[in-house]
C-alpha cells in the first residue's frame, strides 16, 4: 500500500508547545506557567445566556456567516474601541475562534508561490497556515533590541516581488510586545507603498498595560488591505467556546465566507448567543480581567529583576519572555532543568520561532499565589545555577 | 491596488441550495420542504449535559484531537453499530462537525494534482473541499437506474494512475440512497486493487430504513485505507453544536491532527460534554426520531405515487429525490415556479452536481402537518401543469 498522506504535510512540524506539554503531563506537583489561555472561567452573565440558548433549544445552525446580532454587536464593539468601521452584513464573518480565520484568510489570499511575511517569535499556527494555503513564508526575526516590534527596515528587507501578505501578530504571543501607532504608521506605509495585504491578529487586543489598543486598520489606507482578526477566547475568558472573528473588506470576507460555509458550515451555535451577551455587557469584566492581569505582569517584573533575570517589559496579552542568554543554555534545556529541578514548567522561546531561542515563555494567566510558589521556585533554580 | 484574493478562490462557486434559499427568505408563507438539518430540537438530557457542563465552569480548551471519554465513547459507539474498531488515543480526532473533517482529512491526503473521486449527486462541500486541498476532482454520474448507488463499471471508469481518494457519501444527501454490503464490497476490490483511499462520509449512518447501515471500513482490507467520517448533527439533531469526528488509520490521524491543532486548536468543549452524553445514553433518542423519519418517508413515496411524481424509494438520510423530467423543465425552473405559484420551497437536485437536472431534492425533517400541506401544494402545482 502507497502512503496516504501528502508529501506537503510531513514537512510540517507540530507544536513545539504540545511537545513540551507532554512532558509536564508526566509529572506530579508540576506548576505549570506554561498554558495560552485565561485562568478565570468565562463571566457567569455570559455562561448564563450560553445556558438560555440551550434550555429554550437553540440548537440548530445559525446562517454560514453567523448571527445577523453578533455581526452587528461586533461591528459596534471593534467602533466602540478602536474606531474600526465594518459592515456586519458583508465585512464581518463569525468564525471558530481566531485560529479558523487566520487560516482562512491565508486560504482564501494566497496562490501558489505567493509570499507571507511572519514575524517572529509569534503564534504557532501562522507558519504551517501560509504552507498548507500554498505560501511561502519568509521569516521576520524580531530583536529584543526592538522590544520585539517590527521596524520599517526589517519589513523592507524581507520583502520581494512575490509578497503578498504581511502578518501582524500584536499584542505579541509569547513575547508580549505591542505595536504603538507611531510603529504602525511606519509599517502602514511600507505596505501601502508596495502594495501588501495584512492580516492583523488582534486576539490579544483587550489586553495591553500602556493605552489602549491601535489597530493597523485604523490607519489612513490601511483598512481595505488588512483583514483584522479577534475573538473573545482571551479577551472575554471564552477559549472552550471556538469563537472568533474576522473583519475586513468585502472583496475578502465574502471568500473568506465560502471557504468557511464548505469547511465548517457555522460557528457553534450556543457561543454565538453567549458572545453577544459578552459584546453587549461585558466589557466591565474585561477591564477587571484586565487590571487583574497588569498587577501579575508587574509582579512579574518585579520579581525578575530582583532575581537578576533579565527582561524587557512587554505591554500587552498575558506573557513575559525573559532572557536566559547569560547561564549559557538553550532555551529548551533550560525549560528542560527547571522543570526536573524545580518542577516549574515554561516554554521555551523556540517553540514560536528559531529567533526565540534564549527566552522563555511565561504566562501569567495564573493567580498570584500560583505566580508566587513559581517564582520562589525558578529564584532558587537561577541561584543553583549562579553558584 | 492589485487584487487580495487567489486565483484559485474565484473559481469555486458558492453553494446553489444557499443561491436558492436566498429567494425563500425574502417570500412570506413559504413552506420549505428545503433544509438539510432534523427538525427536533436536541434531547433533553443531551442539552443537560451541556448546561451543566457550563455551570461548573468548563470553558476552558479541551486537548487537540478531543476528550479522552469522548473519543473513547465515539469508537465504543463505532463498534458497537458497526462493528468498527478504532484506538480512541491516536485513531480518533473530534471535530467541528462533519465538515471540518471532511476538509482536514482530504488537505492531509492531497498532493497537487492528486485525483479525488465525487460521486454526484452528493454533499455540497467534496468538490470545493477538493480543489482548496489541491485536488482535481473527478465527477462520478450516478444513476437513478441504479438507485443512485456507486456501481464497479462507474468506478473503474475514473480511475486514473492520478486517482488518490474516492469519496463514498452513503447514506446521500440528496438522494437518500444507500449502498449495501454487496455494493461495497464490489467497490472494496476496486479499492484494494488500484490502491486508491476512501473517505466515507457516514455522517447519516444512524438514519437508514433497510437493515442497518453498513461502513465500508468494516469490509476486509478497508480499513486501511478508509477515513470515517460522522457526526453528531443529524443522528442526535445536533447541528448547531458543530461535532463530528473522523476516524482512520494512525498514520492519516496524526496529519489531520497536526493541520487541526492549528486551523482549529479544539472542538467547542461544551459540545463534547454534551456528546459524551448522546453516545452514552443517546440510542434511544435516535431510534426514535429514525422511526418518526420513516414514517414520512412512507408518507411521502405514498403521496408521490398518488399525484403521479416518479421517485426512486430512498432508504437512507431524511430526504427523497423525485424526478420531475416528465414536466419539460430544468430542475431550477420547477422549483421557482413551485415556490412562485405554491409557496413551497425544494432545492433543485443541480445544487448537488449537474447530474441532478430533472431531480429535486425534497427533505422531510419536517412535521408531518407541515408535509401534509407542502405535498397538497405540489400536487395541486402537478395538476396545474398536466392541464
Amino acid at each position: 500500500m502507497r502512503s496516504p498522506i501528502s508529501q506537503q504535510i510531513t514537512t510540517i512540524r507540530p507544536s513545539g508547545i504540545r511537545r513540551f506539554f507532554d512532558l509536564v503531563s508526566e509529572m506530579k506537583d508540576a506548576v505549570s506557567l506554561g498554558v495560552g489561555e485565561p485562568d478565570f472561567d468565562t463571566p457567569w452573565h455570559i455562561r448564563d445566556e450560553g445556558i438560555h440558548s440551550l434550555d429554550i433549544g437553540r440548537t440548530f445552525y445559525t446562517s454560514n456567516a453567523g448571527l445577523k446580532e453578533l455581526k452587528e454587536e461586533i461591528c459596534k464593539y471593534l467602533d466602540r474601541h478602536y474606531g474600526l468601521k465594518y459592515e456586519p452584513s458583508d465585512e464581518t464573518l463569525v468564525t471558530v475562534g481566531g485560529s479558523e480565520a487566520i487560516d482562512i484568510a491565508m486560504r482564501a489570499m494566497t496562490d501558489p508561490g505567493d509570499e507571507i511575511i511572519i514575524p517572529q517569535p509569534s503564534y504557532v499556527s501562522y507558519e504551517p497556515c501560509a504552507i498548507l494555503a500554498g505560501g511561502k513564508p519568509v521569516i521576520i526575526e524580531l530583536k529584543e533590541e526592538n522590544e520585539f516590534r517590527l521596524t520599517k527596515r526589517e519589513l523592507l528587507d524581507a520583502i520581494t516581488d512575490k509578497t503578498k501578505i504581511l502578518v501582524m501578530p500584536f499584542p505579541n504571543n509569547p513575547t508580549g510586545a505591542i505595536m504603538e501607532k507611531e510603529d504602525l504608521e511606519e509599517i502602514a506605509k511600507v505596505c501601502i507603498e508596495k502594495d501588501i495585504f495584512v492580516l492583523s491578529d488582534e486576539i490579544y487586543s483587550a489586553l495591553t498595560y500602556k493605552g489602549e489598543h491601535i489597530s493597523i486598520a485604523s490607519i489612513p489606507g490601511m483598512r481595505e488591505r488588512t483583514v483584522v482578526i479577534n475573538g473573545f477566547s482571551k479577551s472575554h475568558a471564552m477559549t472552550g467556546w471556538r469563537l472568533g472573528y474576522a473583519c475586513g473588506p468585502k472583496v475578502i470576507i465574502e471568500q473568506m465566507l465560502k471557504i468557511h460555509q464548505f469547511a465548517i458550515m457555522c460557528a457553534p451555535t450556543t457561543s454565538q448567543y453567549a458572545a453577544v451577551e459578552a459584546l453587549r455587557a461585558g466589557d466591565e469584566d474585561v477591564e477587571n480581567m484586565r487590571q487583574e492581569y497588569d498587577g501579575r505582569r508587574r509582579f512579574l517584573m518585579h520579581r525578575f529583576r530582583q532575581m537578576g533575570l533579565k527582561c524587557f517589559e512587554p505591554f500587552g496579552a498575558f506573557y513575559v519572555f525573559p532572557s536566559i542568554q547569560q547561564f549559557n543554555m538553550s532555551s529548551e534545556e533550560f525549560a528542560e532543568e527547571l522543570l526536573k529541578s524545580q518542577k516549574v514548567a515554561v516554554v521555551p522561546g523556540t517553540a514560536f520561532g528559531d529567533c526565540g531561542e534564549g527566552f522563555l515563555r511565561i504566562s501569567y494567566a495564573y493567580s498570584l499565589d500560583a505566580l508566587k510558589v513559581a517564582l520562589d521556585r525558578m529564584e532558587a533554580f537561577i541561584k543553583e545555577l549562579n553558584k
